[in-house]
């Protein structure tokens, strides 16, 4: 898909914010690849899902980090996305790509993901794009692990490029004393938070809530990313933004509609 | 599916925010069916897409307005439906209702939308969901004959339920001379935004971004919300919110990973 002649350039955000340490090891790994812009939140945007900025404008920064011209962007990882085609490259990059996320991603958590609606974004401009993820919240995550599989993703997308309107959501396990067993293309498991909010008193008396929950797999499927990451695998899931129920139409046509 | 012996219970959100005529709208019709719960953000979250506030506390107020108990909230839409859930009913409602939405949410704006994803958390918590949306962004929208359009896909929802994982996003004509020509199940039209930012100076010099945007329709299906729209009907598509591109999958199963 690619011409070889001259190399891809390639937009890294994330969800996590400029300073993770995820998206420096992506950014260090992409520059092997291709001509990087770096657009990503100034602060932490997680379970930021699609969120775009409507009611407040953007601010667009330039920063200087590690000797690179970088920009980190006031608004949503999508805003990131939409920005950086839209007012620095003037043109579509070639690729997207998102993270690495301190976290899972998997299952119905593609759905509250910043990290993923970034990746999400860019398959609707029709940009190839991948969004990375690490089993693994702490700032202080082992990304040693990640980085090939980063490399193998990045290396077949460029190479066949991705159906129209799709997208890869990555998830890579935390790295443990198991060898990761390979890369297992998945669909996402069924699966949903128990939420249990904190309930706690401000020094005024007046209550306030901390969103909490238990994450609860509700599908035992062996094709399911779930199933893969349990099992050691990198999963790799193409995920879609037409989120109409097609199978469900027939039904709904059976209603009586005056 | 309803136990007739008694009302069913009856959650109301929106993302306009508890003001917004749309929901007093909502909440009105909704008393005719039910004993209604609501619990909607306390100021504007349109374009929130399916965020969830995890950085920073919720607060969740009792007002009264015409009488009656009401929940305003300081999070997005989704935060409202997971408090209302597990703060104030502490049980599934029978059904959730969002809007009516100042503004279209068909085709590719369902992701983008507040509305909708109120009605996707629905969905994903088990709980029969309906996002209604109406073609007219203004304040002083008329909403006449989209009292009619809520009763009727209510009536059948409670009716017959919804198929396990699927929420319905309805969208209604701006009122017009024509009159409206009925209910149609569609998919969600192929469409994306082009993207046009307006940058500004503030007083300082410096720059800031507006986001806009022309909205593209890239599909003619006669089978689409956009259709349906165009030619005066009131579209209503199922959406899930299994984000995988299944027919991607064989397609990456042919990748050459290691």
């Amino acid at each position: 898909m690619q011409d070889t002649s001259k190399r891809p350039v390639i937009l890294v955000t994330n969800d996590d914010g400029i300073k993770a340490p995820g998206l420096r090891t992506l950014i260090r790994i992409m520059n092997e690849f291709g001509d990087v812009l770096v657009v990503a939140p100034d602060k932490p945007q997680s379970g930021m899902g699609h969120a775009i900025t409507i009611h407040s404008p953007l601010r667009l920064q330039e920063v200087q980090i590690n000797g690179h011209r970088e920009y980190e962007c006031s608004g949503t990882p999508v805003d990131c996305v939409k920005l950086a085609v839209n007012q620095l490259l003037h043109r579509k990059p070639d690729l997207c790509v998102s993270g690495i996320n301190h976290g899972q991603n998997s299952s119905i958590n593609v759905i509250y993901s910043g990290t993923m609606s970034a990746a999400v974004e860019g398959a609707i401009e029709s940009i190839p794009s991948i969004g990375f993820s690490l089993l693994d919240h702490s700032v202080g995550a082992d990304f040693s692990e990640a980085e090939d599989v980063v490399r193998q993703v990045v290396s077949q997308v460029l190479e066949h490029g991705l159906p129209e309107g799709t997208c890869l959501n990555v998830n890579i396990p935390r790295k443990s004393e198991e060898k990761l067993k390979g890369i297992k293309v998945c669909r996402q498991a069924m699966a949903r938070y128990e939420e249990e909010f904190e309930e706690r008193r401000d020094p005024m008396g007046i209550p306030y809530f901390w969103l909490t929950g238990v994450f609860r797999i509700q599908d035992h499927g062996e094709d399911t990313d779930e199933w893969a990451l349990k099992n050691h695998y990198v999963s790799v899931v193409p995920v879609q933004f037409d989120m109409t129920s097609h199978h469900s139409i027939s039904t709904l046509n059976q209603w009586d509609f005056e």
